[in-house]
This record gives structure tokens, C-alpha cells and sequence, in this order.
């Protein structure tokens, strides 16, 4: 075997800091559980169907071939999971029976896409998501809860400070109604576009793709400017002076969620409203999350998240969820990469216990055995070398 | 979407059995840790010729392919890894530079394979591997320390009593080249049919297509019959007086192994020296192990691994390594379709939070907050039912 090279897009973590990752996982973990959510794992194919019924995402799914299957083309009919979200809502149609609701679970696990890899987009990434459903209904408080779970999770972590960024589908959609647009998903979709495009093109295109008039052009601008870290977004929106039922609910989502996050607010986790974010999927229905890393703004968002009132649904039964995603590749390897997040233990090993020579290993080996009785992670030396030589190692 | 069903060899876990396999890979960590292995997660992906040089495995492959790939029928060279040693093999040369020797890792993770399904045989499943290597040369205490550690690691488990076989590959070798065997690896590959095939077809196949007389034949089928839980197959193997220099230094490890792990034997953990075994994987070169579990033969082993002095190398540099895996989907999944194995906790809660009404709903979470505080889990309750009905829920 030659000296293998990097795979572009699957980053790979050395010992000190996978160490590091492993940390931010148990962190992440335990304040999962303290909230009552269960640890899950999800198998990591799915039926091709499956999978692209969920639109946009098509393009970069992984498909599977047995390499001595009947014919050389044939697919085996499954991907790789390009989220955790799609097979979540799959896992609990086809387990329903034996769930307990509300169904609280974490689920810290990797995903694959096959996208260009660019910085914080990897082709292989692990990433942690909580998500509540419930049979029929879900009450609107669990949009509170796993925001709140997932900012305290979060601060915990040895990371630059987060943004949490939320709106409401409703809201956005509410007012685009009350302004008289005719296709309100369209309008979404173009304003969605503020992030990569210059205002006035995203002006023109309200214009004659959505077919607004200035005046509906401009609320829309309006609306998407207004970002407000506590619940006076309420009274910038009642001022364009739109009204709709749908928005009134929107604007009391969100009101909700930002109040209720104020209790985990701290310098080092931020939470705003943020009336221009909409997020691609479509499958949200109300409140819609993106998490920021502050000073990484250029990775774009490292989580997010919403309300999905529709996605589990067997056609008998319909299982509504709210859930946030959080990527650990995606903020853990571009801070390492920069030399950030960095540990000096490569090893888990805290002592290591000297070698007289071959003979007496025995000797040492019992040392070795009290100490991790104790607890104390450590080895034995690999060799009798001279003292010096052990000490060295160490 | 339809209500979905399982898929053929993918076994996927109720929150209560995940809780289980969690608990299982939290115990087996601890112990990897307390004797200096570092943890590594290494792709889910290998390139494809890497895979393939493995040799028999190339049936068992995954073969991924790009949906949006420039052409149909183009695969993206890359593979699912069938196995955790290949993969750190090509870690250990890519990153060498970086790593100290010896170098202990444990690694868990999940590996994939094309194969026909069957009970303990999945298309993805999670194993537990840990593995020492050193550059250029790995002092054979390294053979004993891998089976004492795993021994001391599954011992810990809720697991029927295991056994662990282990034999040695220079043995064998030698000893067919000792009584005059033109191809011992023919003859290796020949015994290592004895647990599926009946003998006299064995001895058949020893005679016509490794070319044995009457009286090789009786000595390999005599060797492979020695079976002791102490070092006394030595004195067994002697008997047979087949002299050879290999067949020696072979005694001698495996003596050593066998005497090693006098500690940690105890009645639900054996080790015993077994002569049959081979194991198919032409890249050991000195001790082998299998794992079986008492009761559950027909899984066949449940884990394995040895000593391969020249997987990882580049041309310029070796890094030998002796390791052994384990496989925790192989064990657990049969057990816990059996109904053994069970947790009564489907959640991490212990505690309810009853909820008066939803008006006093933050005074609940208060009291919730200050549980997880002192490391209770908690949730609150879903919504403000009479205390029966919640009650029922807890």
C-alpha cells in the first residue's frame, strides 16, 4: 500500500482531538438526558424513495451497489441518510406501536452527502438533533423546550459564542397573505435568497417572479430587516401595519419561543428573532431555527431546525415533531483546523508505570492493575529501555 | 409515506434496547481507557482498490455511487468499510507522523456488508476493536495485553459466558512444514473447514489437494483435536514429535498468551488454546483469536482479531500491530430478540413533573431545573391532564 493520501470532504480527527470531539458528545449527551430525551441510532440507508421524496436534496444523496450484485448497474435501492431528520420521522412510523408519546429522543450520529466539500461542508459529518413528537398533536411548548434544551447543551461547550436565529412560518406566511401576494411559498423562496444575493436583485425578482407591487415589495424588505434579541419584534411588525389571523398566531410563536429561551440567554449563546430567515425544507410548518457561530458567520449556519407538523405521517396516522440539529463536524474541524480546540492529552493514559526490565513486567503490570482499580487510566512502558528513554515518553 | 417496514439486516433498537447497547459501549470504553487505548473514529469509506486487496472480502462490499454522478454507471471508487482493522491499518500510515508508539487505540464503530443476512450475520452492525501497533518491530507482550484487556473489558458486560480461542498461526505453520506438508498454507486453509465440514472429507481434501499421506493426514487432524484451558497442550503437541524451528517460537507464544490470561479467567470469561482454528484473513502471522459465546455456537464467533506483522506498511515503513474486535450488534441483536437483556427504562427520566395547569407551567420547569441540577433526569409533564391520567404516563 502506498502512503495513503486525505479523502477530500471526509475529514478524519487524530487521537487528541477526537478526545476533544468525544467530550463535546458526552457534554451533549448528558444534558440530553437530564431533559428526559432517549438516545436512538437510526440505520445509515434508506430507501432511495424515501429519500428523494424530500425534494431539493436529490442531488446529493449516496447510493448503494453490492460490488458482486446480479448486474453491474444495479442499485440496491438505498442511500446513505443525508440527515437525521428524514429517517427520525421513518423511524417512528415503523416503531409507533412500541413509542411512548411525547417521544423525546437525541440522536448524535454521522450523515453523507455527496456536495462539493468546501469548508464546514463535509461529505461525511456527524451531527447531534433532539426532537419531541407526539400522536395527532403536539402541544406549541415543545418548540420552547428544545430550543431551551439545545441552547443549555450548547453552552456548555468549549466553542465561540452561538446565535440562535428563530422565526415562524406562519408569521412569514401570515403577513405575505395579509400584503395580498398570491403565492406566499414563492415570495419565501426568493426572500430565502437575502443571504446570497444583493437586495435590489432580490427586489426585482419579488417583482416579477411573485408579481408584488412596490409597495408589497417594500413590506417584504421591511419585513426581513427586522431582527430584535427580545420580543419587540412584536410591535416593528403591528407598525407595517399588515394584518392577517396567521400572522397574529406567527407573531405569538415567536414571541413565545424568544421569551421563553431568556432564561439560557448568556454572552456566550445569543438568541434572536430574525424575520428574514425562512429555511429551504419544506417541510417545516412553524417555527424555524438556524444556529450561527459568532466570528464564523462565512460557514453559514452549524444547525437548525423546526416544527414539522406533517413529515411522519403513514396516511393513518400523523406524528408531529419540533426538533434542532446541532453539526459537530461542521463547527468542531474548521476551530481545529485553525489550531483551536486543542488538548494536550493524546492519550487517555495519566501515568505511565516504568519497566525494570523483561522479567519484572509482571511487577509492573500489578502496579498498573491497583491503579486502574482506582480509576487511574495508564500503561505500562512498551520496553526496558533506560529511564531516561521511559521518562521521555511520558 | 406508507407505514414502512424493517429492511433485511439492518437491525435497528428500541430506545430501551439502544439504552442497553449504550450502556454495554460505555462499560467497554472505560475499561479501553483505564489501559491507555485512545479512542479514533476513522471514514465510513475506504477507496475501493484499498478494500479489494483484502482479497475473499471483495464480495461483501458496498459500492457507493453519486445520484447526480457525471455518468450513470460511474461509482465514486469508494467503498464502505467492511471491518475497523483495514481502516486503521491505512490510518495508522496516513497519519504516522503524527501519532506516538506504541500506539493503543479502541475504536467503535459501525461497519457494513453486502452479505446474505442471518441471525447474527448483519448488513451493518457496531464492533468494538482495540489494536496496539509500533513502527518497525512490536514486542510480543503486546499479544498477551490486547486479550487481557478485552477479556477484562467483556467480563464486565451482562453478557452469557464467553470464550475466548486462541491460537497461533507460526505454530501451525511450523508444524506442517514439520511433517513435510508442501503447502502448509493449503493445509491451514483445509483444517479451518473442521467446523463446518465432517472430518473424513477433511481428510480427503488433505490428501488430494494438499497432498498428504495417510500418516501427515492423522498428524493434522491429531493436532487440530488438542484443545486445553492451560498450557498443557504443549506437552500434547510434543507428543505428536514433529520437530520443526517455527512450530517452537508458535509453542512458546501461545504458551505465553494462554498464561497471561490466567487473571482475568474466571467462570464466565474461558480462554483456552485451541489448535483447529486459523482464521481465514491471510494477514495474521502470529497469534489468532476468535470469541465465541457459551450457549450461542451457532453465531458462530462473536469477535476476533491477531497478530498481522505487515497489514500496514508503505514500502519505507511497517507498523505491526496485534488487535481484536468484537462484535457488540453480533451479540446483542440475538440476545435481545430473545427477550434477554431488557431495561425497564424506555426514558431517561426518573422523575415527572406534574403540571398543575399550563398557567403554572414555568413554575413545573423551575422545579425540573433545580432536579437536573443535582443530576436528576427529568421532564416535565406533556400537558395539564388530571393527575391520574399523568400518573398513568409516568
Amino acid at each position: 500500500m502506498p502512503k495513503p493520501t486525505p479523502l477530500s470532504g471526509f475529514p478524519e480527527l487524530l487521537p487528541e482531538q477526537r478526545f476533544v470531539e468525544q467530550q463535546v458528545i458526552d457534554t451533549l449527551r448528558r444534558t440530553f438526558e437530564l431533559h428526559g430525551f432517549a438516545g436512538i441510532e437510526t440505520r445509515a440507508v434508506e430507501p432511495m424513495d424515501q429519500l428523494l421524496s424530500k425534494g431539493e436534496t436529490s442531488k446529493e444523496v449516496y447510493v448503494l451497489r453490492r460490488l458482486q450484485a446480479e448486474s453491474e448497474s444495479a442499485d440496491s435501492g438505498m442511500g446513505l441518510h443525508f440527515d437525521l431528520t428524514v429517517p427520525f420521522a421513518r423511524y417512528v412510523l415503523e416503531h409507533a406501536g412500541k413509542l411512548e408519546f411525547p417521544f423525546r429522543r437525541y440522536q448524535i450520529q454521522k450523515a453523507w452527502r455527496g456536495e462539493r466539500p468546501q469548508e464546514g461542508r463535509y461529505r461525511e459529518f456527524t451531527q447531534a438533533d433532539i426532537d419531541v413528537v407526539m400522536k395527532d398533536e403536539l402541544p406549541f411548548h415543545f418548540d420552547v423546550e428544545v430550543a431551551r434544551v439545545m441552547a443549555e447543551a450548547l453552552s456548555g461547550l468549549p466553542l465561540p459564542p452561538l446565535r440562535l436565529r428563530v422565526n415562524n412560518r406562519k408569521l412569514i406566511e401570515g403577513f405575505y397573505r395579509g400584503i395580498g401576494a398570491a403565492d406566499p411559498a414563492r415570495v419565501i423562496t426568493i426572500i430565502d435568497k437575502l443571504d446570497k444575493v444583493p437586495v435590489d436583485q432580490v427586489s426585482a425578482l419579488l417583482a416579477s417572479d411573485a408579481g408584488l407591487d412596490p409597495d408589497q415589495v417594500d413590506k417584504c424588505l421591511r419585513l426581513a430587516e427586522i431582527s430584535t434579541t427580545d420580543t419587540s419584534f412584536v410591535d416593528l411588525v403591528r407598525a407595517l401595519r399588515v394584518e392577517h389571523e396567521l400572522l397574529d398566531t406567527g407573531l405569538e410563536e415567536l414571541a413565545a419561543v424568544i421569551d421563553g429561551c431568556s432564561s439560557v440567554r448568556n454572552e456566550r449563546f445569543e438568541v434572536e428573532a430574525s424575520l428574514s430567515l425562512a429555511r429551504g425544507l419544506d417541510y417545516y410548518t412553524g417555527t424555524v431555527f438556524e444556529i450561527y457561530m459568532v466570528g464564523y458567520e462565512f460557514l453559514k449556519s452549524v444547525g437548525g431546525g423546526g416544527r414539522y407538523d406533517a413529515l411522519a405521517s403513514d396516511g393513518k396516522n400523523t406524528y408531529p415533531g419540533v426538533g434542532i440539529s446541532f453539526g459537530i463536524s461542521r463547527t468542531l474541524v474548521p476551530l481545529m483546523s485553525r489550531g483551536l480546540l486543542t488538548t494536550d492529552r493524546k492519550v487517555p493514559s495519566v501515568v505511565l508505570v516504568a519497566l525494570v526490565d523483561e522479567e519484572s513486567r509482571g511487577a509492573s503490570d500489578e502496579i498498573a492493575t491497583a491503579l486502574r482499580a482506582h480509576g487511574v487510566p495508564c500503561e505500562v512502558a512498551a520496553g526496558a529501555q533506560k529511564f531516561g528513554k521511559q521518562i521521555r515518553y511520558a
